[in-house]
């Protein structure tokens, strides 16, 4: 790719931390905000890499986040923890939720971190991976903005709503997995939509509620979810997990309470630590010796599992760096510095 | 119809408890595997209703069972149940273990019960459902028997490894969903190879790797996960939680402890419960009632709850009885009485 410009990671970690502190994030927001920019762009999610400054540039400018949120940790039950973000972005919120999310599984075999108030617009994976990696079974759920239908209907409800799932391996990466429950991605349709190119017609609906192929009216219509009435069913998990569960928005409170600012997600997000030696004692090697002869008959017959291709592109990008495209560069070149 | 037996739902219960401890089951595993009949019977699941009972004197009578299994509970953490079912079937130890983790959840805000070394060959929804009418959200796994084959590979390595899900609503029943992560049922496969018909195309492949429209050839190969690379990544979460991280067998360990005895599924489940008030205090009622307001957007357009045809189908059979179709009634009554 010639058109590009090549950065290490700590470039784009330099980068990412300088226009965030441009834009009025404070300190430590920006240090936690760039790391999962760092992470996206290092595991070839260029979707959730430095790109997504612009995103978070926005929802700064936009009002939308509080800049200098500061995230208050309490213990509403003892393997309950709570970070109230106070509006500001959800990833210093879980930094400074994690230790008391570990500490209560392991005391207790199963623990929730409840992150309220905050805003979301990165992958979940991050956050799965690093439970995974102190020993911990993990799961996260978090609602977004209402544009994805029900099956059966055709108008909004859920947002993305993505799962993820992060397991521990001995010796090595975690298992981990963070999926959309929508049929696609919305960034898909969107680079669609920029692109002039149609959609298949079973990505979506109008607003009238018909079938197009048009993505601009599938972003102004709604999106289906993937799998049927499965998928739709796991979205409404999510929104109830990480919604009313916690006290926080539903979708499609979110994108009310948007208004049309077009800022990121407001909300929460739910995420379950379970801790492998709760149930296993000293069996822990044993059955987990269990699961990775699992992995090795995926792999085996040729299957990749779902974090292969994220590990194959991390260890490039520690290696050679990473490639951020002219046109995506420019633009962050032009979000401006501080006076 | 008119080839079928008119039975009210006591019938069904009494014929249910009969017909096993005609078969050596003991009763209070007889009650508990009744019960369960009952329920599907009752919701219009027919698949998980009084047919069931072939499949359970068919596991008695293979040995697959241990017939008057007493279950063993135990808490190896706080917030952890688990009860070791001694080989008999799952129903009885999850009655068992339920008052624990109701209790655990209540005390610890979530709480984990982990069912082990119990036989499978019920739904998940009826557990689901009991524990969301005490007033938690509840969220349940279990592998199988390795029949289904990972995204991008065609041999078996996962169960149909069923999801269930439950959240309490005031005044009313549960919203509760409970699917497999597999394309179909295995069951849906299995009638189409006694009707001689074949199968599309996408469903499975047969035991060379090729898809096939050959039903029994997918029984004999590999069945597909449902919603592709995201079915298929659900599908190793529910291997691992209800699997390793309980001590217990994956599907491939099952379908190979089974040998070719053509028994249930053995193994393990896992069941979390979340207790809404630990995160909501005194604004529970408030938050449900936005759960609600969700619910709504979705029926409003017309679009099903999942659990909705289910309670349509069981007012339905608590006020006229469930028909059973002669030849099903014929099987059940040669299935012998006790000397």
């Amino acid at each position: 790719m010639s058109d590009g410009i090549r950065m290490t990671l700590a470039e784009v970690r330099a980068l990412a931390r300088r226009k965030l502190r441009a834009a009025g994030l404070a300190g430590d927001h920006a240090d936690a905000v760039a790391e999962t920019m760092v992470a996206g762009e290092r595991d070839g999610c260029a979707s959730h890499g430095i790109y997504r400054l612009l995103v978070a540039v926005k929802s700064l400018k936009a009002g939308v986040v509080v800049p200098d949120a500061v995230p208050v940790v309490d213990r509403p039950r003892s393997a309950l923890v709570r970070v109230d973000g106070g509006g500001g972005f959800a990833q210093l919120a879980f930094a400074r939720g994690l230790p008391a999310l570990v500490e209560a599984a392991h005391t207790h075999g199963i623990a929730a971190l409840a992150l309220t108030n905050v805003v979301h617009f990165a992958a979940l994976w991050p956050e799965v991976e690093a439970i995974a990696t102190q020993g911990l079974a993990a799961l996260a759920f978090t609602p977004s903005h209402a544009w994805v239908a029900p099956a059966g209907g055709t108008k909004p409800v859920f947002g993305t709503n993505p799962i993820a799932f992060g397991w521990p391996r001995p010796g090595g990466h975690p298992f981990a997995f963070d999926f959309a429950t929508s049929a696609v991605a919305r960034g898909e349709i969107e680079l669609h939509r920029r692109a002039g190119k149609p959609v298949p017609d079973d990505w979506g609906y109008d607003a009238a509620g018909q079938p197009t192929t048009d993505a601009a009216a599938v972003l102004d219509g709604a999106m289906r979810t993937f799998g049927g009435h499965k998928g739709s069913a796991l979205a409404a998990m999510v929104e109830l997990l990480a919604g009313p569960l916690i006290g926080e928005m539903t979708s499609a409170d979110s994108i009310a309470a948007d208004g049309a600012r077009g800022g990121s997600p407001m909300g929460g997000e739910l995420i379950l630590a379970i801790d492998p030696a709760g149930f296993l004692g000293d069996a822990v090697a044993e059955h987990m010796a269990r699961a990775e002869a699992m992995f090795s008959s995926i792999e085996d017959q040729g299957a990749r599992l779902p974090s292969a291709r994220r590990y194959a592109a991390r260890a490039v990008s520690e290696a050679d760096g990473v490639i951020v495209p002219r046109a995506l560069y420019d633009d962050i070149m032009n979000l401006g510095d501080a006076a």
